[in-house]
Formats: C-alpha cells, sequence, structure tokens
C-alpha cells in the first residue's frame, strides 16, 4: 500500500493520487492500488519555516509518516518539494521507506537529458532557499538556474494564486513566461518544483523542456507497489 | 478530520476528495480540512456480492472503517452508493457517525423538488438489487424508475467503462439518453445514483434535473467539519 503524505496543498495530493490512478494498468476496480492519503493542511507552511520566520513543521511530518506507517502503508510519498528539506529528520524517525522526490527527479533528468549541466528551477522561495535541488543537482556536476527577482516575484504570486484555487490562464502564462527565461539564459530543461505548478501547466503542453516531479514520484510509488523497484528505509 | 472509505472504484474518491477542496473557503493551504483516504480498491465488487454470486465485501468494509477510527477520522464518508447496502452491519462495529449518502441525496431531493413524486435512478445492478434508493424513497412517499432492459445493458457496459478509465463522449452520451428516457417515462429528476457517473458527466451540464450523490456528500462532509451539521454514529 502507497502512503501519501499530503495537503501540502490538498490540490498537488489530488494530483499525485490522480497520476497513481493513471499510470496504473486496470481494467476494474480491483486491478487498482491500495492508497493511504493523510491530507494535512495544518502543517506549518514550509517557507516561513525554511525562511527563519515560521514554526518548523517537522513534528507534524513526522507525525503523519508515523500515521501512514500504523496504517499499514510500506512507502511513502510527500508530495511537496520543500517539505524534503526535511527528509533526513524524518528518516530517523519512521521505519518505511520515504521516496525522495528531488532524487527521483534529478535521476529522470540524468536518464532523459544527461547532456543537460544547467537545470532551471521554478519553485517557492523555501524550496530555493532549503537548497534541495542545488545540492542533489551539483553531484552530478548540474547548474541550477533560478528566476531574477522580478520574474520571481511574479512566481511566488502564482504559485500562491494556485494554493487559493483562483488559478486561469494569467497564471499558466506566468509559469510559460519566467521558465523561457530560464531557457534563454542558459538552462536546458526546467523543472517545475513546486507541486502547485502543474495544476495549471500541463507540462506536455510546455514551450520548453520540463520536468513534473510529481509526476516523477507517482510512477516511482507505482513502480514500488508493482514490484518493479525496492526502495529501502 | 473527514475520513473517505474509498477504491470503489479510485475515480470516485478522487472526484469526491476534490469536491471537498473545492466546497471549502480557503486562501492558504492551512484553511483546508484535513482529510484521511483509505482508498483499497481490493474490496469486493459490490454487484457481485449483492446478487449473490460474489464474497460480500462487508468485512472489509469494517475494516477499512477502523482503519479511518484509528487514524483520527471523526466521521466516515463512503462514496460508493451499492455499498451503503451494509451501512447497518457497519455501524454496528464503528463508533464515529458514518454519512448516509444515500438519505442525503433523498434530503436534498425533498428539499429542492418537494413536488417530484417520481426519481429515476441511473446505478450498477447492485445498487438497483439492493434497494437502497428504493426503500429511502419510498419512505417520502416517492417512486423510483430505473431503465428497461436495453437501456440497463447500456448503461452497466458504460459505468464499467468508466471504472476500467476508458470514458470518452459515447459514454456521457448514454448518460444523457439513458436519462433523457427516464424523464420521459414520468420522473421528474434523475439520481446520478453510481459515483463513477459524474466523472464523465458534469451534472450542473445535464440536459434533465439531475443529482449528484458524490457531491451532496462532499458538502455534507464539509458542513460537518466547519460545524454547521452534527451526526451520530
Amino acid at each position: 500500500m502507497i502512503g501519501i503524505l499530503g495537503g501540502m496543498g490538498p490540490e498537488a495530493t489530488l494530483d499525485l493520487y490522480r497520476q497513481i490512478i493513471c499510470l496504473t494498468p486496470a481494467a476494474i476496480d480491483q486491478d487498482h492500488i491500495r492508497v493511504l492519503i493523510y491530507s494535512n493542511p495544518k502543517i506549518p507552511d514550509r517557507t516561513e519555516a525554511i525562511a527563519g520566520r515560521g514554526e518548523s513543521p517537522v513534528r507534524h511530518l513526522i507525525e503523519a509518516g508515523r500515521l501512514l506507517e500504523r496504517g499499514g502503508a510500506g512507502i511513502i510519498a510527500m508530495p511537496c518539494n520543500a517539505a524534503h528539506y526535511y527528509l533526513a529528520q524524518m528518516r530517523q524517525e519512521i521505519h518505511i521507506p520515504i521516496l525522495n522526490m528531488i532524487e527521483e527527479t534529478c535521476r529522470t533528468l540524468q536518464r532523459q537529458m544527461p547532456e543537460a549541466k544547467t537545470a532551471g528551477l521554478l519553485a517557492t522561495a523555501g524550496t530555493v532557499l532549503s537548497g534541495v535541488y542545488h545540492s542533489e543537482l551539483s553531484k552530478a556536476g548540474r547548474d541550477v538556474l533560478i528566476p531574477e527577482d522580478a520574474d520571481n516575484r511574479r512566481l511566488q504570486d502564482a504559485i500562491a494564486r494556485v494554493k487559493a484555487g483562483t488559478y486561469d490562464r494569467s497564471t499558466r502564462e506566468v509559469f510559460e513566461s519566467v521558465g523561457t527565461r530560464l531557457i534563454a539564459a542558459g538552462a536546458q530543461v526546467v523543472i517545475l518544483g513546486c507541486t502547485e505548478i502543474p495544476l495549471s501547466f500541463d507540462p506536455h503542453e510546455a514551450i520548453y523542456p520540463a520536468l513534473n516531479p510529481n509526476q516523477i514520484l507517482a510512477q516511482a510509488a507505482v513502480d514500488w507497489a508493482l514490484g518493479k523497484r525496492d526502495f529501502h528505509s
């Protein structure tokens, strides 16, 4: 059974669950995978905590992971990039494997575009500050490009609008144009490193090469459930 | 925290979760409601069991309900009409309230269309056989109309296609035309009494008056979480 530690935000959790259903070969209900989802939107804001302005979410993340473990989940997927900053602390307290969305995304990048030396990153301020993508990509000798200040303000505002459920064509246009400028500045690919971005923006229709970590996470979870991959806690 | 006893099928569970998110007034993640979802698609087929051809799902339903209860859910919503046949047995073993989607739908009908004496029912063979809608509607002196044989075969086939994830315009057309014939035969409203139907068919765009039990269930759960309604186990 796949466990989803969600609610950060709820729409991104919904999207991960949808992707898991879509990626599962099934003709009848019984072919599908058992999934336990704990959607806890009350977990303190990750960006505020990483910036040192708010309560740490780590205690809440560990409690949520334990709930999934007690409920019988065999693995945990966490559809929030910024929360991966706390992964090492979580793994000390939780005894089932927790998928690493950041690592999975960088593996996929290595496989699909081994020649890409620079990756653009569209993400919350918390994810950028945490350095989760920077440290993982630098292991493979890759650089990270982030939007410049004016673009970054538009990006953060667009992400907040998705979280408020008020996204529309103008939100999508922000993700398109800010990503396009990262490509123009030298990135070969753009990581949609906030799980809210692909909600208003289908990466398959992106006008630049893009990776969707939420979909990559869903694929890793489905592969595990179907016995195609193994993970250790 | 709302508990969802789901997986029957997974897409209907996804739809209920989506409706709960949409019906919650929220500007930031933290405004949303905590939800615990156990999606167990391995629960035996309800139609087969009600028809006396397959294993009863009741033991699995009780186990799933207990898991939600242990996980801290304060109420259970079960997005499967046919499974409500087992509601009385479940309530004996589970100590938190379980919302009754059938009763909620009939309450909404009473409020919105008190003059409607005959309700059409689009549902799986199991839901029809179980008589859950018939008994609830008859309490208020209402009759139930179900599709005639040829239409019913098309309906069951279309529901199976939605469960297999292969729905398209032709599936939608079945729900439109079979419902329309129930209206022509004397129904004043049509209950979309299988949680798969509104997945390929937006009830707000229906060409006949329709009720969507999955949305009514979501509203009841949200009202409970926001303290607007009370339910007892």
